[in-house]
């Protein structure tokens, strides 16, 4: 039996001792050690591992932190929606998002040529960037082939940018594929409308996507999640490995809350009756805004993994 | 300035009768009400209306609730997710779901091959029956052509079925289009991925499900969203306005709250700064599980709809 | 195992009926009928009833359907915060709230003098009506002795008014004791201030209060709670079984969740720990904003009640 | 317009560099370094620092902290509820509390004899360790007179204990005030009861308890709040200050949300309307697990008021 212990404050506590000491605090605190407890174990047995996050992460400065993940190999495979893909574009061609308020006045923000995204402020401008930008990119992909997967494309893209905080950029050159179910649910919905209307036969074929994604894992393989936020990342992520045994780890990060049955919200504990989680498996649920809990699981993790020279800084 | 009225109980009271006296007695009783008012206004200025919902709440018995709004042709559009839709479709081939509970050991309820949405069990036969009848379907649709948008496989589908509870029957039947930007995310993307293997030219085109809903309102349509829950239903659904204009009528019922930036939980001051929903537009917000919130909104409208002779009972 | 059912709306449908149907809905829906059951059996085994609730839902219109309940010998104990029972005595002196916004400007709203719960209004006039009055039923107090205890005072103040919708009215009435037990956070602390300044041996006896509320039940009796809410309210409550064998039936109605420890999320499963529940014990967890939720509830079991003719009406 | 800044990790990252970063990252990250600077502007001000909390977060290590916060005199008054106090005392008095899960038995634990909160269980045998202290105790107290006010009672026995991590010895050391305006709410209830009966003119005086908290500010004093959690604790601050020109800085830190109109979930923008909050007032609100995001708002804060030299470390 393990006890609670008491926190105290040293001058110049690094972010690994605070997380190393808040897992004996309690509430939360100890689900945030244990999925960090969890991450390092799946690194240390050579899982695939699953990353999901929703559009707002990538609005956020998270942004840069999944790069980085990326750069230094952790995650395997990037599951994440249209809109934040769409955003890393136009952070990559040197857009900048503007620090708002949740308490705002919209109308005038609308009149201002802003979107407002919580308390982050995406400008007009920046749509109109990426769309002349992703145009030009459509043009080339069509004129290698008509039938294009989403992770290909992505790829294609990723290629093309030369940002070392961009995810897309990142997953280009590690080779890491990225999967966005519902490509079409955003802005490149109308620059892929467009493009069609001019080029009939182009086409997205998500079903060799999802293909893709279930031949990535096989039973042989150990398999782990870490989904921020929920939605349809999520569960295409877990989807994945139904067929291959299930995921061996799991960690869920989130503000949802599992009262109404909805996915966002959904446990670990629930995807085990799926066989989506393996009834073995490892798991932790850390609920709250993954700005905050995100960073402090990995930088524990990223300090471990480079003191045993896993990682070079 | 209206006052808050006490509530009294009187013998046989309907829920009409409740919702309209809720609607004085303060925090989200009052945003019930005004929801059901402007639902009430959208349809009484004819305005096309969106409704979407995520797949937990077809696992639910709204669904029949869902088949019976649309029987009366409330919406216009139907936007939701993969798993709601086969779901729909397990029910209307004659399976039933179970009524379980949110603490279960779900290691055992895996063995037992039930696999749990909440407090809702899904047994695995339901699935397997799924199956067999998905595969027939798809060699009819394969035999007409081999390029399909998502919307017109799911009016198919729904011709084949015979369940006045089913959604995918009575859109079909009242030829209200059903979108699900991410078809693959779900049991059907197995069968889909099968079928392509032996089919190599078949394939899905989201692009034309984007441009379908796009098209299906011009600037000068009233439109009205009811948004139940969030995800990517919901961010399709008020996407599809953007270009004509924005939502007139936004009533958004979620148990996300709007902190942490995502889609499910932002609100509908928010959408104003995109212009996805109107400046002037007429919005609500009720925070609550809407399998008890939604019936009470909608039953009132219901009650007035018929008693004015709208809707025949 | 029982099946989740399809819901459908006839014409005229009552509270009664939709909670019947929706207790075979899914997710929150099943725990309210749940709820609703449970409190039916409380009342037909004549179980000892503590029903708590916080300041905001008096606030609202709650306050006379909780006065109604009272008036049909619903609960045996009442427990609740101070700010509710002043605004229940103002509303009693014929004040009353305004319906408002939770959007709002309130730096406009002070400078107007209203004070803002959510979206209801409280104008800084209905705490000047108070105070006067208020202290003059102090003085009826002292003149009678020096040292009383919470509940005494509550009901002579309840005796004094004259509002069929009063709590404290109704409570006095029906000899049903109320509990408060931080009396002096509220308006009320600076009227008891005020007073016993120029009264020094005037004071308030809480310990009193204490024995009281844990002498009302022996282990005997069957004892039920309803909690909305969370706070001191529910936990003074379940504090006071505790030594008589704790609650045979417990009701948790309320917004928070378990995540972080808190009393006010805490579950029915945690309390049995604790022995504040029966292991044996029935209970229910409605997830969901009270103004919506404990209507419904209610309801249902003043329909069966009436039917069966334990009230009249 | 500031801009939000992509996150990059590097080796041996402290948490004030972290929280440093993460102000310009999005959603709840940026209102945390809010509230981190808004607590560094009160010290540098020297205002008057309320601090409160719930008994759970005492539950936790949280507790430790609190007590080195007072040590650095950092608050000047403290208000919380019974429970977490004779958790300090427990624990002051050498009980240890144990790392326990959420998912549990509940029935084998209170067989076992632990009582759980969230993730924490608390042995019976803590309770009555503390019972035959807290006995000795009392009588010392009515040795010296019958009447006491509660902070009067909190400062005796924080004066007996002799523990650097209690905040009941620290307070005391370093003549803080603690207030808690339920004293009765807890295991302390009972003491005081069973002490009562073989003293009847024991008496607790908790409208001296509201005086003194009142009278600590006047209108000259600089004033701000620190609540974590809400309930009474958060309430009974705020009000303290309404009659001295309401609060000049206020941070809220909690997991309640603002739709049901609870004081838990009540925003600092709401207070303004009551004069609660000044209405040229500081204000911050971070929504989110304490045991997390209040580490890293205060050693933000400790780091930088070292470098300052405003704390000896």
């Amino acid at each position: 039996m393990k006890k609670i212990k008491d926190l105290r404050w040293h001058k110049g506590m690094t972010v690994e001792e605070l997380v190393d000491n808040i897992g004996d605090l309690g509430f939360q605190s100890i689900n945030l050690k244990q999925a960090s407890d969890n991450i390092m174990n799946m690194l240390q047995i050579d899982a695939k591992i699953f990353l999901t996050f929703t559009s707002n992460m990538v609005t956020s400065g998270l942004r840069g932190f999944f790069a980085q993940l990326i750069e230094y190999e952790i995650p395997d495979v990037i599951v994440t929606t249209a809109g934040g893909l769409e955003e890393d574009i136009m952070k990559a061609l040197g857009e900048s998002f503007i620090k708002g308020s949740f308490n705002t006045d919209d109308i005038e923000l609308h009149e201002k040529g802003m979107n407002r995204v919580g308390n982050i402020y995406i400008p007009n401008t920046s749509y109109e960037k990426l769309e002349s930008e992703f145009m030009q990119i459509l043009s080339g992909l069509y004129d290698k082939k008509s039938r294009w997967s989403v992770y290909e494309i992505l790829k294609e893209v990723g290629l093309q940018l030369d940002d070392e905080n961009s995810i897309l950029y990142q997953a280009a050159k590690k080779n890491v594929p990225i999967f966005c179910p519902a490509i079409t649910d955003g802005s490149l919905g109308y620059h892929f409308r467009i493009f069609q209307q001019d080029h009939k036969d182009f086409v997205i074929d998500t079903i060799k996507d999802f293909k893709k994604i279930n031949d990535i894992t096989s039973y042989d393989d150990k398999k782990g999640l870490i989904a921020l936020g929920g939605g349809i990342s999520k569960h295409y992520a877990i989807l994945s490995t139904l067929l291959s045994g299930g995921m061996d780890y799991a960690i869920y990060m989130t503000t949802s809350s599992s009262s109404s049955g909805s996915m966002s919200g959904a446990t670990t504990r629930e995807a085990k009756s799926w066989g989506k989680i393996n009834d073995d498996s490892y798991t932790a649920q850390v609920k709250g805004d993954v700005t905050i809990t995100f960073p402090l699981v990995m930088i524990n993790v990223l300090e471990k993994l480079s003191d045993a020279g896993h990682i070079e800084v």
